[in-house]
């Protein structure tokens, strides 16, 4: 029955100058989204985005079972609908509706006996000849003959079933459900960043909320073979694979840290431990991030979740780089990040167990608070610290 | 009737060696939001922090009134319970739930025949006789003795009125009630932060949700009198009294910037003045830290908001400072600051319309991005800047 899907967005529609740039970075990702489903063809006209059939047919229900999962995760939208698209006929308008109405009232009245109902309509085109609260009046009295006037209770605040009706210049698009996107803005309407991916429950997560910002992301994740198994980065290759389902490409850079793992071990405090490994991720991410123009590093950092998120470690960690760091989850709740990661579908994936680059010899009473002076300190202890970074660079292993 | 009130953590509970620091911390704050309510006793017992009135009397409903407001601002705790201390005898406990469940259950049923309903036991005292199901059935029974079986359906998942108890070695406690409270980590239980302030509503957010994760903040803002009027620092200083109900004391610096600002306006591209107003501010935040013990600056910025929230644009302001900037709103969307916004109570006050520092001599059409060398060649063009940031600096006006 229905032939098209409504597509709305909402953070874009504020936007000035370069509104036409986001509308069509929108459009090339719900075609990207969409490109595995086939069918479709993706337009947009005055403030939407239509999903159409090619041969401008129906959509199957496999189809239409297709396509919502992948216009779920296009960023920047905030809702969409299948709908029926109409000639600009009232008449046509309340035949569809009535063909329309079974599939979605019989069930409910096989369970309830009343249901509560509205319908909403928006008329842009003035040139129609009945007004909004005609149009959803006529639909309103139509439906309720087909059940017998007793069964709806009419809510114009929260109803149990919306019927929605747009009134455009060329036509007219009738729909009941109403699915959430995740809002924001364009994945690629803003520059590519670089995320230090672990196999935690929080990075996968800010890699995510920078694509909602509209940055397109790769990765860079650090093992310590032989000290770590090839799980630790099988599980993260798991991690990259299902964020880039959210964007159109994203690189997983693989980087082994163990060289200088060991060398911080054998030379420096060893309280100050998890303190160098984080110093050194980060530089080599701005390396990498520099050499593959992405624009900032993202990090999963929270203030004071662990030993060395204290805001004390955290400044020391971020002076070893001068590129910018975004971290979008630095003011979150633990149970924040979890809930996220639920309804993106990585926790499942973080929870797996696996020994992780960080714990590698890492001591039983990490320092709290380790001064910027006294890391650069133990770092000058290390026998040529900026040619093992180098060395460790070049070795790594990039997955497209 | 209540005598006392149950206060859950959450967050702290999963803390190792410093967990008492924590609970510390957040007896303390506890206190402090209980202050002016005058009759409250605030002690802890393994894992909970409990209320009692100072006499060990019970609460009038005025009190209780009083205290569910401040407690709803206590961070580190995710829940309280105003509740009925007894001692550890079954027969008081039953007694006290019969005595109680009339103003529970009695407006419940005016309005419907039915209700469901739970007990939840939890018996941290092992040597109590009855097991928690135990104590769970005889509640049960003895309440649906009062009304009538048939009114209650039994909902272990989701009742409509839960009755809690909890049996401790010294005492059992019974309440019927239970408040959301913030969650996060006790403010106080991280160091001293600084909070870029502005009268927006993306600032006091951020403000909120650092203190939430155990930073103090002390607030600077920015104004440019004679370019804007007096209202635009009062509306900060009642925003900062606003957050200031959250934590025990914040400072804020006031700073006039328009000395700065027409230097910037008459020597450099007008295209980057946003841009270089904003490195200035954060430099002289940076200042301002360092002196007052501040360990790191907080900000309102959000990927993609503003044209000076581009990558490049938050890159080039960041490269102005080596203090660690805090941006816990850098990957929300608006709606999701907004929600926050309403939920503390700053909406109201950030919607107020008054001039705002950083619209002072702003360009028509600002740039999305200003490389970082450009912006230290304009700034070299401006004679003296050093001088006129520590002059701007020294003239900044605190308020306690």
């Amino acid at each position: 029955m229905y032939n098209c899907i409504i597509c709305r967005y909402h953070e874009i529609a504020t936007k000035g100058n370069n509104r036409n740039m986001f509308e069509r970075c929108l459009v090339e990702n719900i075609r990207h989204l969409l490109r595995d489903v086939g069918v479709c063809r993706v337009h947009r006209v005055r403030g939407r985005v239509w999903v159409n059939r090619i041969d401008e047919g129906e959509f199957s229900a496999a189809e239409l079972q297709a396509i919502r999962p992948c216009l779920a995760r296009a960023f920047g939208l905030e809702s969409f609908s299948p709908a029926v698209r109409l000639p600009v006929d009232m008449d046509r308008v309340r035949e569809a509706a009535l063909r329309l109405a079974p599939a979605v009232f019989d069930p409910i009245f096989a369970k309830q006996p009343q249901v509560t109902f509205r319908v909403r309509a928006r008329r842009s085109n003035k040139r129609f000849p009945l007004r909004s609260q005609e149009i959803e009046i006529d639909l309103v009295t139509s439906i309720a003959k087909l059940y017998g006037d007793d069964r709806f209770r009419i809510d114009l605040g929260n109803a149990e079933v919306t019927l929605g009706c747009e009134v455009r210049d060329e036509f007219i698009a009738l729909y009941f459900d109403r699915y959430p996107a995740p809002g924001g803005l364009p994945v690629g309407s803003n520059p590519r960043v670089l995320t230090l991916l672990s196999g935690g429950i929080d990075s996968p997560v800010a890699a995510w909320m920078v694509m909602k910002r509209g940055c397109p992301t790769d990765y860079i994740t650090f093992h310590s073979a032989p000290y770590t198994p090839p799980e630790t980065v099988d599980k993260v290759r798991g991690i990259a694979a299902h964020l880039n389902r959210f964007q159109i490409s994203g690189r997983l850079h693989v980087c082994n840290l163990a060289p200088l793992q060991k060398l911080i071990r054998d030379h420096c405090n060893e309280r100050m431990r998890t303190v160098l490994y984080r110093r050194a991720m980060l530089r080599i991410a701005e390396q990498v991030a520099r050499r593959s123009d992405c624009r900032a590093l993202v990090t999963g950092e929270a203030v004071g979740q662990v030993a060395s998120q204290t805001i004390a470690n955290l400044n020391t960690i971020n002076r070893a780089v001068t590129i910018l760091v975004l971290r979008p989850l630095v003011g979150a709740d633990k149970m924040e990040a979890i809930r996220i990661a639920e309804e993106i579908g990585t926790m499942e994936l973080s929870s797996v167990q696996v020994p992780d680059s960080c714990t590698v010899f890492a001591p039983s009473s990490p320092s709290t608070a380790v001064p910027v002076g006294l890391a650069e300190a133990e770092e000058l202890k290390i026998p040529d610290y900026g040619g093992v970074i180098e060395k460790i660079v070049s070795d790594i292993v990039t997955i497209a």
